[in-house]
Parts: C-alpha cells; sequence; structure tokens
C-alpha cells in the first residue's frame, strides 16, 4: 500500500491566517480541508499572535501533518510591518517546531508558479486552479484561505525545496545519492 | 506576609538570546538568575527557533514567572533583519502565550532610562547599574544576558506600563480607580 502524507500549508498574517491540508497518497493528491482565522476583530496584538499559535496547535493535533508548509515573503513595505510579519509567522513556526514537524518556507512568487505555472497570477487564478486539481466545492470568501492550500500544493509539488528546508540531512543524503559522483572518496 | 512576584526579562535575538529573573516580595527586589543561549554556531534558521522556544518553555517551567518582558526594538536596518527578530520574538512569544502569561515589551531607549537614567547608556553602563542594584557577583561575557535582566527590572521599575501590556482590562479597571471622575455615569 502506498504511504501517506499529510501536509498543512499556512498562510500567515496578521489579520487573517489562511490554511489548507492535503493528503498524498503514491501520487495522487486529495483535498482534506481549507479554512482561515480571521484576527481583525482583536485589538491585542498578543491575542492575535496567542490565536495563530492555538490554531496551528489545533490543526496538528486533528490532522497530523508529517510537513508544514508556510508562505513567507522576504521582502515588504516597511520594517514595522516586517516585523508583525515576523512574530506572526513565528508563532505558527514555534507550533510546528514544538510538535518536531518539519518546516519548509516557500516565496509567494514560487507558490503562484507551481500552481498557475505563472509568477504573477492573481489570488483568483490561483483558487480556480486550486479548485480544477483538487475539486473541492466552493471557492472561500477570503482567498487567504486558498493562498494556505496553496502552499501545500506548492510543497508537494517542489518535494519539498523551499526557500529553507528543516530536514537538511535528507535533502543532502537525498542529494548525494542523486549524485554520487559528487561524494569524493578519501 | 508580601505576595511575591516572579519577572523574567527576555531579550530575544537571532544570535544570542539574553534572559534575567528577578523576585519581587514587597517593594524588595532580588537576583535570580541571568544567562545567555547562544545561538551563532547553528546555520539552520529553525533550529535557532526551536531552541528559543525550547528554552524560554524549561525557564517558565522551572521559574514559574509571574509576567514576562520583552525587549523589542520597532525600529531596524532592514526589513531581513527586522523579519528574522520578529520570528525570534514571535517564538519566545509563543513560549509565553502557550502557558498563559501577561507579556510587555520595552523599548530599548525606555530599558536604559529606566536603569540607568540615561536613554543612550552603554550595555556596559546598564550591566554595572543592575550589578549595584541587585548585587550579583560577576557581569557575564556577553551583556545580551544583562540585556534580558535589565528589562526585568525596567518592568518592576515601570509598574508594567510598557508599550503593549497583554492586561489591558487590568489596566483600564486601574485607570479608572485613578481616575473616578473619567467614567461618566448615565
Amino acid at each position: 500500500m502506498a504511504k501517506e502524507r499529510i501536509i498543512l500549508g499556512i498562510d500567515p498574517g496578521t489579520t487573517i491566517m489562511g490554511f489548507g491540508i492535503i493528503k498524498v497518497v503514491g501520487n495522487e493528491m486529495y483535498f482534506v480541508q481549507l479554512n482561515e482565522l480571521l484576527l481583525q476583530k482583536y485589538a491585542d496584538p498578543y491575542t492575535k499572535l496567542k490565536l495563530i499559535f492555538e490554531r496551528t496547535i489545533s490543526l496538528i493535533d486533528t490532522y497530523h501533518p508529517d510537513e508544514i508548509a508556510i508562505e513567507a515573503p522576504f521582502f515588504g513595505k516597511n520594517v514595522q510591518s516586517m516585523l508583525k510579519l515576523g512574530r506572526a509567522q513565528g508563532v505558527a513556526m514555534a507550533a510546528g517546531l514544538s510538535r518536531e514537524i518539519p518546516i519548509t518556507e516557500y516565496l509567494p512568487k514560487k507558490i503562484k508558479m507551481a500552481i498557475t505555472g505563472n509568477g504573477n497570477a492573481s489570488k483568483e487564478q490561483v483558487a480556480a486552479m486550486l479548485q480544477k486539481l483538487l475539486s473541492f466545492e466552493d471557492i472561500p470568501k477570503y482567498l487567504d484561505a486558498t493562498d494556505g492550500l496553496a502552499v501545500a500544493v506548492c510543497h508537494y509539488f517542489s518535494k519539498g525545496i523551499g526557500e529553507h528546508n528543516k530536514a537538511k540531512g535528507d535533502s543532502w543524503t537525498a542529494f548525494l545519492s542523486e549524485n554520487p559522483k559528487r561524494l569524493k572518496s578519501k
């Protein structure tokens, strides 16, 4: 029987956290879930961070993902918004790290490219392509949810090769087995 | 008997996390601990974040702080360093939030001002004043440790009024009791 893998994709933000879950069996991928956590109504920044942490922990404990993929822009408008975004990413990452789940992050452009073939695709185009690929019923109101799902699918398509990859050891082992001549003999 | 309060101060960074703990009994404050977590030797960013999270959880579970104070600059050199700093802050905050401990953050200038009376004091001046105030034996090699301790002392001196304060309800109650005329009667 083919090994089953669960991938949790997260698009963390300070006003909305989008997330999606897929199941991969052999070469087939299946839709499990997509949703968003709305944070606009909470004024206190710590309440927002706590809710991101708790929701991520609850997703992990409910769906038992084998891997977590995170959408992570490296550039932003200003230092203060990047600090806030870094905190939101940090608490989501802390949830994954505390449960020993490998995390990989992807740039927004790479995710759009992986899903639609166009690094500048709109959120709507990404959502429409995901619906075609995973045949879920309704496109959600907030496209942060499909953005979260998109990271999970991008992770599957990219075979776990993102901007950073916790599984350094595995990548290295894979690299050596694919490139035996690079391994110098003494 | 006077109520005892434990305050954990943290200066989170991507290469060193400094921390210090004080105990407050009545109007007296006592030194408990100061140390640093060195992260330079870990290349993988997730390993660093995981270690920050785990150390913070372990400090909480060992010393049972009632409050956590965090040194948090709001400005930085560039967006990428602020994103990294935000992540380091985020995982430390996640540890505190997951244990339901109120967090308050302070700007570096405010901390220096609270300890030495000079917002532009050097790390060495801050360390020397802390040693005078708390009479611990040796000033540590890495002054990130005394920076961590400084946030805890600043929090005590500032009566918990930092840049952000989780205990919004309490502040409001305190504000009303101190300013009864501001409370409009119907």
